[in-house]
């Protein structure tokens, strides 16, 4: 059971850079992570939308692979959040957030999503986190994504779902920021004592790293992107990461290894570079399996 | 020929701390280093000293395995340093610094030194760490440290050194500085890119990294040692280490492989373990290559 059971905000996104603007086009965690990784494997989003949400298959488009089992419309206004970048698209800030349905969102495994062989547990609250873990096949391959505000008000949760996790995805500021620490590498260290078998560290512009105890790898980017909005990028990596590594081993079969993670990177990578290309899902949806494999291969590892 | 040869300063240091103060005490980065490495091999030191320096044998002592042919007493006096450290030994202040007859010292090697397996070039100017390099065998195993001082001052010198040689020793501090990043893991990249195989990350209190292109390995401190003078302890470590290495295989024959680097860590831990529990060279040279071995088997690797 290689599906990818993945849970994340979908919002509808509005955002501001110095190239443009557009309003209330479909995005949040689960959005861009879907996205990418249906494009290798079955995935199975959790999440509660509103009404005003498209159709997924409109929104995510229709040649994703993607289960709708676990996704619901509720009653009422889908999150909506709302951002502008700044002119080299380094900064972002928030100019608002309505949570609408998903204030009251708790997640719930229907059908084949308690059997999932590899579980994402995107940017959303800690304990929701951790509900999903809880649910979850106890030996499918697990990895969980977080943010600052997270780690700022609800650290013990997201300590205690971090433990749980095969493996993590983080940037460099929040690395540091969870582990209190001025420098990487013994961060990296304690976040690995913790439980993780993984830690995929990302660095936006500047690639991003895969650790294990022992080892690890560093991946480039895609040096042709033209970059257009950043919104979903570490989603969409995760994504390409998630799908790639789902598309080689049942985690009930075979372990995980070093090496599928280290070339996961790449996939993750371009996913990414693809998700950058334009506002909104817009670029990452233009992008077959294919497109993403040929900017895989041609990205340093 | 597992010979070391090993290039750095040689001095007369005056230490003040919260524990006490120690006048004209030997030391410099080739005193620590050599009282480290010379329980494992034989060391070949070369510097040059004023006539006011005590016979080496007195001030590396007797037990210690070391060629002096590449020693010279010149008319004149030793390089001194003074310097003072914070309460809890964190931060230090050079309070004075005379080179004496080091002004001058241009390094010519001499006999077995040109047939050494190993070279350590201790913290001195990287134009001599260069003529040291380009005077050495060729296939040796050759290791460098430097300080903020080179790096500020010497950056391009500095720069071809280290691409030049095997293994780099460095804290943390000096890794950022001199690559201009601000985290450490691009920082690795950046060095291992320069040329050498190997970068040891030195982190005084919070233990050290060794890193090759994909490995990485983490030894952490002795714990019972009663820390009283932190000098040296950068130097002894890399005796440490470079002793060990030099005890595994002769790199003419066999190349220096990660399994060799990964557990000299430890061996780099418990020299230096030694070196901070006295001041100046006291406490190193009452330890026996049994009690560094057995003080890095107890050592986290």
């Amino acid at each position: 059971m290689n599906d990818i059971l993945a849970v994340g905000s979908v919002a509808l996104d509005t955002i501001e850079n110095s190239t443009g603007r557009i309003d209330d086009t479909p995005g949040g965690s689960l959005s861009y992570f879907t996205c990418a990784a249906a494009l290798f494997k079955k995935v199975i989003p959790l999440c509660a939308v509103g009404t005003d949400f498209p159709p997924f298959s409109e929104a995510w488009g229709t040649d994703r692979k993607f289960d709708k089992s676990n996704l619901s419309v509720e009653e009422g206004r889908t999150f909506r959040w709302g951002g502008k970048y700044s002119k080299d698209l380094d900064f972002r800030q928030t100019l608002f957030t309505e949570l609408g349905v998903f204030e009251n969102f708790e997640p719930v495994l229907k059908g084949r999503a308690k059997n999932a062989g590899f579980v994402f547990l995107g940017n959303i609250s800690p304990h929701l986190q951790l509900s999903v873990i809880e649910q979850s096949r106890k030996d499918s391959f697990k990895a969980l994504d977080t943010m600052n505000y997270w780690i700022d008000g609800f650290y013990e949760p997201l300590i205690e779902a971090i433990s749980k996790v095969d493996l993590l995805f983080i940037n460099d500021q929040e690395l540091l920021h969870i582990t209190g620490r001025k420098t990487e590498t013994s961060s990296i260290l304690d976040i690995l004592e913790l439980g993780p078998r993984y830690l995929v560290l990302k660095k936006g512009k500047n690639g991003a790293f895969a650790f294990s105890k022992d080892r690890y790898s560093f991946a480039g980017i895609y040096k042709d992107t033209a970059l257009i909005d950043t919104t979903g990028a570490g989603d969409s990596f995760a994504g390409g990461v998630m799908g790639y590594l789902a598309s080689t081993a049942d985690p009930a079969k075979t372990r995980i290894g070093w090496k599928e993670v280290r070339n996961s990177l790449v996939y993750g990578a371009a996913a990414a570079s693809y998700a950058v290309e334009g506002f909104g899902l817009s670029s990452l949806l233009g992008a077959s399996k294919k497109d993403i494999e040929k900017r895989a291969s041609e990205i340093p590892l």
